[in-house]
């Protein structure tokens, strides 16, 4: 069954708000054996949105819409789509009744508007919201599913997760399996050059390349009737892959490299701290954005100037004064100092110039040194990013902290030099 | 004149990357005073995406496509493209040289299919890439521009404002001036209820209201001929705004509450420093994303276990034995802690209990206290997040330190306590 997920807001086509949702749900549709063809957005228009499920409805078999359910007066979607496939909207009590209690918990007065949201499709099933107040449905009409979800992420895809799935899962006859090799420190066109051949002849299972963010990642999907018969067709794909990729292949299936390191982490039963210079915290804001950090990971320091370097880290001044703080030298003793200052097993560190501009060392923009400290020794790691902008040179750095640490935790060599 | 995004390739289907260029080129495209009116998502596949093509052509004037240019198989744009509007592609000699070059200045041999990139449709301008290797163009044909940009943010953006941008400029009579009210503190619900009746009748300038993370942005628009015009209709509408809505709004085109920090320590020259515990680093990142963050911006501590609030900050162990790491009183010691401990003017800290479970505490997940320390005293604010998830508490918490820094600085109660 192919699925079209229509959002809708105005917002979104000022570019105010990015459609996250649509990735997301299209993910969790992937698991459910779901085919999303057509990812669409329209605004809070009627008649431009009447004639988006009109396309929808010739070509999907589900339409997913997300946004446009709430109080205000261009929450619409309601309204059009009942319209589009003539239903009635019916007013439901229990919903008007939940939203009244939810202001009165919160001591806050109600504005009429608010009721607008206890109004839905008629003979459609209702997926109250737990997460905030818009209730979402789902129905269907002339052979076409219908489900509507609210636009903000945090009740959009809880909804989903607990309402639509269960309707869903109903609609899917076959079973698809994907499997996800995540790989650091080789390039998209090398990768594929090395497989074009097979990708072009494969269907079931395929193979296909992604690059994100100074990573890659090739996902190798099969369809079969039963999830154990499509994950048996995935296996060799995965195999052989792994074996042409050697230990550039972080992980299969875990999805970052910062959470293989807490998986790496907790088994071995070994903490980290890190002292950040050109990365501000992204490391530990990363780090710490996965449940269950706080078991493995010590904290640090965030070392924007160079008092700061020798203040919390013991750092000589007279050493940043000679190497100059961006500098193979700095980044091992930050390391160091960090893992003793935060009394931890392994210390990473990260400084450079992330530009848009060089410092007074005179270094081009994209110097970065990243270091990795232990009690058996000290590694850094030399990179040059050029200028491919602040945020991918902060986010590339911070990625080799984590493969640093990863290959440290499965005794591969850290750097290649 | 209408434009329609549309972005190809099945990675965005699966829900492997989001569709971030869609936000920023439409963002982009409303200050040319171009109406984007419609986003499409289709995959790599040269049916869908030349039924997406016949759809787009004849309800927009102006068609730009992200992805699918590149040198792999699946990279079908610009021969779908040229096939819907009956041209051939071109073998571009100068795009094949810079492609040698490319790859012979890094040292690394080109595989027969990086050549591909250097096909063009016929009279197409060309849109040469100094940000990677796939070119991008535009052309003009049976009355609709068609605009080709390659996928990767990195590449796309960039091309845009140095290539496309041009090529529109030319095709837009009106100018559109948009200016955007941010406000922290405040629900969406409450704004609009405020302002529901006029922005039902308001069409030019028009008024809508935006919520995302903890915020709402309101965004008053208007067109005229001119900029000037444009700009003028706009300002009684926001003079109204800010009057109704007071020292909520935290700013009038400046897009963070970091970004507005930012210029005020700069205008009075002061620094500040985080002590981090929940949100691990998230406030030196989000600060630190911004260029000339380190004229300002000290450094500080992340302090994820109780050792390191002792150790970095100085924080007597007795206090957080008493009271707890997640407590008033520690909150107010991270502050001065990392004020002193980073030698900065201001210090921030922020901690609390970001889920999915609570702590041996037993306060209920989402409890945040958010410091502030200065020469003058020291706040803390007290906030119940709920169980909004990791993220959002996180963002919120970060937010709020901002908040308190920007009112703070520009005299307003720190606290509404």
């Amino acid at each position: 069954m192919n699925v079209e997920i229509l959002a809708v807001g105005t917002e979104l086509l000022l570019g105010n708000t990015v459609n996250t949702d649509a990735a997301d749900l299209s993910d969790r549709l992937a698991a459910l054996g779901l085919n999303v063809f057509w990812h669409t957005v329209v605004g809070d228009n009627p008649g431009r949105l009447s004639d988006a499920v009109s396309i929808a409805r010739a070509r999907a078999d589900i339409i997913i819409t997300t946004g446009g359910l709430g109080p205000t007066y261009d929450d619409l979607t309601k309204n059009v789509l009942a319209d589009c496939f003539g239903k009635k909207l019916v007013f439901h009590e229990e919903e008007a009744d939940f939203l009244r209690r939810f202001y009165e918990r919160r001591g806050r007065p109600m504005t009429e508007n608010v009721l607008q949201q206890a109004w839905l499709p008629e003979g459609c099933q209702v997926f109250h919201n737990d997460w905030g107040t818009a209730p979402g449905c789902a129905f269907e009409a002339e052979g076409v599913h219908v489900v509507m979800l609210p636009g903000p992420p945090y009740e959009c895809l809880p909804m989903f997760d607990h309402c639509a799935v269960p309707y869903l899962r109903l609609l899917s006859g076959e079973t698809l399996v994907s499997r996800q090799i995540h790989v650091f420190g080789l390039g998209e066109s090398d990768i594929e050059a090395r497989f074009r051949e097979e990708m072009e002849h494969m269907a079931n299972p395929s193979l296909a390349t992604y690059a994100k963010e100074g990573e890659v990642m090739l996902r190798v999907t099969a369809k079969a009737p039963t999830e154990a018969e499509a994950a048996a067709l995935c296996e060799p794909v995965v195999e052989k892959v792994r074996k042409a990729l050697g230990s550039y292949v972080y992980s299969v299936d875990i999805d970052s490299l910062e959470a293989l390191v807490l998986k790496l982490l907790k088994e071995k039963q070994l903490t980290f701290a890190a002292a950040e210079s050109l990365t501000g915290g992204l490391i530990g804001a990363r780090f710490t954005a996965l449940s269950g950090a706080s078991a493995v990971f010590r904290g640090g320091a965030v070392t924007y100037c160079d008092e700061v370097k020798a203040g919390m880290l013991g750092i000589d001044a007279g050493l940043i004064a000679e190497k100059h703080a961006v500098s193979r030298e700095v980044a091992a003793a930050m390391a160091q100092g960090v893992r003793k200052a935060a009394g931890a097993d392994l210390g990473v560190s990260a400084t450079g110039i992330a530009g848009p501009d060089t410092d007074e060392s005179g270094q081009p923009v994209g110097t970065v040194f990243v270091g990795l400290a232990a009690a058996d020794g000290v590694w850094v790691r030399h990179l040059t990013l050029g200028s491919r902008g602040r945020d991918r040179i902060r986010t590339i750095s911070a990625s080799n902290a984590f493969d640093m640490l990863r290959r440290y935790l499965t005794d591969l060599p850290v750097t290649e030099e």
